[in-house]
């Protein structure tokens, strides 16, 4: 899980000429060596593909998809929403096909986080949420959409909640926090600051953190005692929170199927009162009957 | 785009005494016909599979897996969320599968989203957005996360937006909205009544009206000016809201690169805040050069 | 504490023909004659000044002053703000002298609360606040302002209290209330029906209730297991909130002097955080010492 | 206006010497001194009472009165909240009297606030958010209650008003500010860092810029194009706010009367709002006819 610059500093003394040329080029041309092929780069460089094919094997990837798909991801976590604005200007974005290529791009997130997410650390944060004396859920701007929808389900269910996307007072809320609670950070890259100081103080004071986030090299995972990670890549300048969504949906159900009773009674509580709120749509009750035909006219319903 | 009981009402004088037979069956065993198979729906019935396929067809249905699916829609949005968990429980969801399953029908959802949302549609709500002299962005309950995420970006980037995800002012501020005004709507079934209502009074004062829902035949779309239909459909007890995240995705970056120069300049203003202030933290600069073994000290970096 | 149109009721049968000449005029001509003067009110009716200060008397009232108020406190609660505005261009009310119109009722508000406020209740406020499991304090609209406040000093002093100004979700929050716990409700003329509901929901659960209102007739007292009343009278289109922030003013001291060790140390564990955080304004250290003539060196201070 | 400290260091070379010791011995004793009656402080330098007025006048203070409310209000900007608590429980402040001390303190800060406010500056405030394009209402902490209020009602009478309590995003909003608009800030010792920040922002973007603060030397002075001082004292360990409130009510009634048909109009709108959402309870129409002897039974009221 060694980023490309620790995987070059560990096998610095033992590259080929060719391929410190490579590393050079790459560190010196960082946006954009990102997005080039594995032979246009060898070109750039003036050595052949199978040389940079070779070189990514010698720094411990698979190949070189896996190389560029790394570069390309700590370049997301550092640019500026402007400069990816620019990127998918120059990838030839246009609002015509936008729509395509944002959804397939999230259905590849989702498969990937699908492939990768470890199902203990999922288990075991399905367990943690249940035991917890209570929950605190972090998020902080574009992320603190993720954690009001998961703060939300979570008090519904199990009342025992609280969402924190509130800057100004996330951290006094978490001087309650104790080894007996849960505190769930949702950060993506670029990672508000916010959340990395909530969540460094939830760990020092003793509660349970469970960390959603791009991947287990997140510069929050030290604070973390259960990562999960779910994919968050973009063709966009923001990062996608689609897959992210989707691993909490998985979340929000689990923790309901694990003690289905005790949710279901809550739930029911909350129906009353949705009831006798008019809280949501009540569907007009449509017609349930067929009326063949000579059956005389009623139509019982709405 | 008819609902199954509309199908049946037009065709009711037409249909067989099997049809008839089936069409009651499936009305009076409602929630339970609705995941039943051909086979097995013929089957409490005492007609042949074939029969089953044939009354899907005669109702215009391309078959009876999409006569089913608009059955289970149907029922999604009247179930409560408990009688939903029960449903979840009977169909055998588990903890350890229930990541699996989650996450294989929000790619489903996307797929079905890009396969059926119109590109003219969306175009049109990437224009009205450009061209808005306010925005307002109405969701309650879970919808409004979404409502936040779309909100937050679109004020960001263009600075007439206003999140309205308080139910009990989002109707005073919209007294506010006129014909140069965009409202757009997020609301899933079970459709909180706060969203219609607001939806309502943003019709009624000219407002043009944007509505991300779960299909066609969402009760607000008679209210709205451009519907952009996103699946929700969920294993678990609430809808999921991850297709429709995707399509605010896809929003949010059309908007960015339909007017690319003003949205780079009002990124490149922030980014300069966020400097100052440190909203996101700062990847410690990595060593960006390789020192060869010989080559005298100096880690320039971090 | 009986109403203008209770106290009529019960005397209705004893009342002489001038007396209830009087009383039908008055509730004949609702807003202005809760704004005339005995003398005025005599003439209109054609009965002596002294007439109409008996009937004030025989009604319970130590006088016609007291009448007239009480007259003026529930005109205020049923009228609407437009109504209220009108009023007080009538009065003659001009934005160069509303400075000193405004800020002396406010005075005479607090005047009148100190005056009346039972001093045990606010007694048993404080000892209740002290000895909850949990804190919720509910206010909507004009009044969250004040359940703001209050929230946000008792969850610093006690860390279990929470906020509920968000009528979307405030009864959801209530489901967890119980007779461990103190709801405290903040409301005023013309009285937010989300509170009373919130109030009724918490009274039912069993909840310690705590009213902050504008009088002992306020109707959700019958919710209420202590009140506290602060008076709300103001020149303006809306009832003033000046005296009821004072009280809660009190309330917040009366509780950290109630337990002062716990509330200190909360303090002071909260000041280490914003010292590392910055969250208030350092005082430049000005030149703590002075300099006289022939003494070297000056620190000129910052 | 100068403080203290700036008082000496101007007259320091003209001090005599038992003033210089006075000197000396407050600033060295600071939290206590402030505390002290000009004849113990006489006695604790070992000079007369006298000595200690005239140095008083000497600096240009009134008399030792001022002088003491000079240091007192410099103390309570920089002390702690857990040592203003030390301070209250020293001054033998009791749960039992707290109510009459809160009370009368703040009818003592409104009866200042009412001797010291320029009114030409108040008159200014009106005028400007009149004449605003937009408003922005921006305040933290304690004092996002006010800022609530005061953005509530102008959003409701003017519609083009924005709060801004959330630290995380308040100054993003405020990149759409300009010369055009007005931002209102409210703040009060200890001064939140995020609203001085807001407050610059505003400032350099060419706002009009309006400060409700506590005095005419609060850090933000600088910022501000129109400032109004409301006294904030308190004998606890948080500044009062309720001058401040009582400002803030004027100023809404200000603005209100200055435009009355405009702010009626909306008003009127809100009502019929109001009326079908039933926002505000509705009175129970009470009896309103009284029922004499002998006339029949009757409607017995509501």
């Amino acid at each position: 899980m060694a980023s490309f610059a620790e995987r070059l500093r560990k096998r610095a003394g033992r590259l080929s000429r060719a391929q410190r040329q490579l590393a050079e080029f790459i560190l010196q041309n960082e946006p954009r060596a990102a997005f080039m092929t594995a032979a246009r780069l060898g070109a750039a460089v003036g050595v052949s593909e199978s040389t940079v094919v070779r070189f990514a094997i010698a720094l411990g990837y698979s190949g070189y998809p896996e190389l560029q798909r790394d570069l390309q991801d700590q370049l997301r976590a550092r640019l500026s929403a402007a400069d990816r604005l620019v990127l998918a200007e120059e990838r030839g974005e246009r609002a015509e096909t936008i729509l395509d290529t944002v959804l397939r791009t999230d259905m590849d997130n989702i498969r990937a986080t699908l492939a990768s997410l470890p199902r203990d650390r999922f288990a075991e944060a399905v367990s943690a949420l249940q035991r917890a004396r209570a929950i605190y859920v972090v998020g902080h701007r574009s992320a603190a959409a993720l954690a009001h929808y998961l703060g939300y389900y979570l008090q519904l269910m199990l009342r025992n909640a609280r969402t924190l996307t509130h800057a100004g007072t996330a951290l006094e809320e978490l001087m309650a926090a104790g080894p007996a609670d849960v505190v769930v950070a949702v950060t993506f890259p670029r990672y508000a600051r916010a959340t990395a100081e909530a969540f460094r103080l939830a760990a020092r004071r003793g509660a349970r953190t469970v960390l959603i986030t791009d991947s287990v090299v997140s510069p929050l995972v030290e604070d973390a005692a259960i990562v999960l990670p779910a994919r968050s890549e973009s063709p966009s300048f923001a990062d996608s929170l689609v897959a992210p969504l989707s691993v909490i949906n998985a979340l929000i159900t689990a923790v309901a199927l694990a003690q289905p009773e005790k949710v279901r009674a809550a739930l029911r509580e909350l129906e009353d009162l949705w009831d006798r709120q008019g809280t949501y749509l009540k569907e007009e009750r449509r017609s349930d009957r067929i009326v063949g035909p000579g059956e005389a006219g009623g139509d019982a319903g709405s």
